[in-house]
């Protein structure tokens, strides 16, 4: 932890931001949507102002030199970075903020903190880098809690070069594993939005989706093994390639939030750094063209890295375009052979529709960069009162445009209806699969202090009902935690729940794993 | 059910086997190993002669019109395929045999199957095609048995062209569900060597691996959504190209091999009927040079759909070498654009290894005809008292050569104590991944009769031995069945033993489900 400390509001380490420049861009096109008003309206409170709840809860003097129960570790682990999140940091709600904040150093300590908090009647929900926009990280507040932090597991423990596989231990963060990974030559190369400030146990747990667009979208197809604490004990999967022996045992814990157990460490699939790159940003008269060239694209049988459409309202607002045109970022990497058949074909799948390449590559980078510094912009725009926010699904193409209609349609209803205000719904595929895309939608929202959290629900009300209705998944890559839950539980099988939640009561018969999150015991 | 019934011993239908010449030169081979003696030596009883134990259990009327107690259909549904079932049968020992098939016609019939199994304390083994050669659906025979048929769900019952995915049944036979699909322009192209006589249902709750030497290479990420009849009810997954939402609730199911249900429908992903081919048979020197081939390969991003090697023996068995050299299968497939960039790359990362194309693609012909019609010479080796048999697995590259050495010297020493006969050894690769290869052994050796069973077992204690000391799994596509609990128990982490059992009895309560597969209740 020599850099700054990460903040307990906001995104990143203190001291980081947009600069002025690109606020002010922000900020710019919603003063284009809702008007030249101020939008910045109340201040953040201070750390040392913050009321938190006395604990409730002491550890043990074994557990004593990993554990705090101070003011800004209690409060930087209150919540994860959702827009709900943002409000109550912004309101000095801690309510639901830990007792206590465990940074075990090895998996020994991760087993005693649970025992402990088995004991105590603790809840304990593992953090990750705490980067969930679904509430996967808090606690309900109903009873003494204790948050993991798994940040001293950073380690990339061994490189296997030959098989292409590395155990890394489950608390390292994206950059911290790539720095470890390079000098073999070997990258790991998942860039969820979040890459900086999440982690290698995060993106297993949360089902994280990638910088692949197509093939190797999630995080799930690069683990090879899983080692993983429960308050039953440690689990360590074999190390394969592939196996039919039976279920997964990998697959049972990826996507289980916390609330199986903790994932301490995994052997996972690596790459070779790229060495050949091919990359074209294309412009579409409309999303729906550019949606037809991706679905080509996507059963052509080519898998490019890239392949994201942004539709014309999307791309303008992140300075991608200039809003007459939906936007394509193409782009093909690899480690052995150039790339040059490929594109081609791929750039005739979408000129059969209507996409033209630009002549320079300027859109796609334009665009990444914009992604990559988006997440910095809510900690300001949520106290200027705006609802700005993302949700993600995937269906199969045959739905798809039903899908993008009725959602638009009733997410824009929502928004008029819940702040008076006509906002702006837009979209842009993430990731893409031969049966279906992965849609993201992104809305904005004139918003009234004093009043943000329902109309921020009413809105996510109406897009996870649409979801639903429209027959998407309420997450593509975002996880369930406790915000998806009322959805979630419509889209799960019912005997599947059952078969799950018989299966936490033997891994976690106190129920003291992230409570809330997925399934109630 | 127009063409000739299935054989009760034997592979495929009555009235097919291989001819006189394919005979010959199988036989020839055997002849070349152990000597010129004559091999056919045992007959194979009439299925008039069978003593069936009298059945325990008759059918409640109003599931009379789909069920049968004859002696061909208990006789037909008693055992798989494998090598131990063939030997039992060849000893008229049929104490396994259930007391009832049924051929339920509708997910309605099979829950009623369910129900009356449930309340007379029957077991239920779904059968697919019987094609298992792990034990995987034969009765223990200590209580009534009743066998579940779905034969008479085998249709496609909706077609998604613009999504590529397909509505089938889970009782369709491989070449049913191709004829089907093929009308609209559509192929699963998922063919495991038993293809002809398995069953898309079977596939799925066996994980089984097909035609995709890469990729594509187990059905499990050809399964977009799946329908299975539980002890409990019915539970549906909703058709999704992509998901993060909770752990997967298909994949608890893909690999079941009947112990929570049985799976009457999926939504498959179908692939376009390829138009562009690209192949190559290549010689190398040495079969270890021919891995290194394929790691370049698997490593390269180019994602060949056969990539097979065999090694100088192997070759030589089935006709497809003369015993000095190597062989590999390539070949690129796809409906979209010429794959000739994809094949000079792939024959560079040959050619880095030693590995030279043949002037006529020829091996790889002569070979998949071999890989096709050997599943019927079980029928007549086995009589001939001859026991030759195959596993396989899957582990990474750094550790396969390891992994070949110690199977092939453990598996040729237990055939020479088993039998006092010096045996063979082969080893081809069937699927590959960037993270290490399924190699897949087959084994030659002279038994005796009368202890054809203990020998037998004897070689595959050591193959299943020597396969989990250097860490590979038990089972890459053949699934675990009853004959590979001992070390799929070893494999499988307790824990998740603990947390599937618990899955089980929630769906399965009264623990009726192909009880002696994979869990104990």
């Amino acid at each position: 932890m020599g850099a700054a400390r990460l903040k307990w509001y906001g995104w990143g380490r203190e001291g980081e931001g947009m600069s002025a420049e690109e606020r002010a861009f922000v900020l710019g096109r919603y003063h284009e949507k809702f008007g030249a008003r101020d939008f910045a309206a109340v201040p953040v409170p201070k750390l040392e102002d913050l009321k938190l709840p006395a604990p409730r809860l002491a550890p043990p003097a074994a557990l004593e030199a990993f554990c705090s129960r101070d003011a800004y570790d209690r409060a930087a682990h209150a919540y994860g970075k959702s827009y709900p999140d943002y409000v109550r940091a912004l309101h000095g709600d801690f309510a639901v903020a830990p007792d206590v904040v465990a940074y075990p150093r090895n998996e020994a300590e991760i087993a005693a903190v649970m025992d402990w908090a088995g004991e105590s009647g603790a809840a304990l929900a593992p953090f990750g880098g705490g980067s969930s926009v679904c509430g996967g990280v808090e606690h309900a507040g109903d009873r003494p809690s204790v948050t993991l932090d798994l940040r001293n597991l950073n380690r990339v423990v061994e490189v296997d070069k030959t098989s292409r596989a590395a155990l890394i231990e489950g608390g390292a963060f994206g950059p911290d594993l790539e720095r470890q990974l390079k000098p073999h030559g070997l990258t790991l190369r998942h860039f969820p939005q979040s890459f900086e400030y999440s982690t290698l146990g995060g993106w297993i747990a949360t089902r994280s989706g990638g910088h692949f667009a197509s093939l190797y979208t999630h995080i799930d197809d690069l683990v090879e093994s899983l080692r993983v604490v429960t308050p039953k004990g440690v689990l360590e999967s074999r190390r394969l390639p592939g196996s039919g022996a039976g279920p997964s045992p990998d697959r049972m814990f990826i996507g289980s939030e916390g609330t199986l157990g903790v994932i301490s460490q995994a052997w996972m699939r690596v790459q070779a750094k790229p060495t050949f790159r091919a990359g074209a940003s294309l412009r579409f008269s409309d999303f729906f063209a550019a949606a037809r060239a991706v679905r080509a694209l996507s059963q052509a049988g080519l898998y490019p890295s890239n392949c994201r459409i942004l539709d014309p309202r999307e791309a303008y607002n992140t300075g991608a375009g200039d809003g007459g045109s939906a936007i394509m970022a193409l782009a093909f990497e690899g480690a052995d052979h150039p790339l040059d058949a490929w594109m081609a074909r791929a750039l005739e799948c979408c000129a059969d529709h209507g996409g033209a390449p630009e002549p320079e590559n300027a859109a796609a980078g334009l665009w990444r960069n914009a992604f990559i510094r988006m997440p910095y912009s809510r900690e300001f725009l949520t106290p200027a009162g705006l609802i700005v926010d993302t949700f993600e699904t995937a269906i199969t193409w045959d739905r798809f445009e039903a899908l993008h209609a009725a959602v638009t349609s009733a997410v824009e209803r929502a928004i008029l209806e819940a702040t008076g205000v006509k906002g702006e719904v837009t979209c842009r595929f993430t990731h893409i699969y031969p049966d279906g895309p992965a849609p993201y939608f992104s809305f904005h929202a004139l918003g009234r202090h004093g009043a943000l959290l329902d109309q921020w629900r009413a809105i996510k009300n109406a897009a996870g009902d649409a979801l639903m209705a429209a027959g998407g998944t309420i997450t593509h890559h975002h996880a369930v935690g406790r915000d998806h839950r009322p959805w979630y539980d419509q889209q799960r099988p019912d005997l599947f729940a059952l078969a799950l939640r018989a299966a936490k009561r033997a891994l976690d018969p106190a129920a003291i794993m992230n409570p809330g999150v997925l399934i109630d015991p």
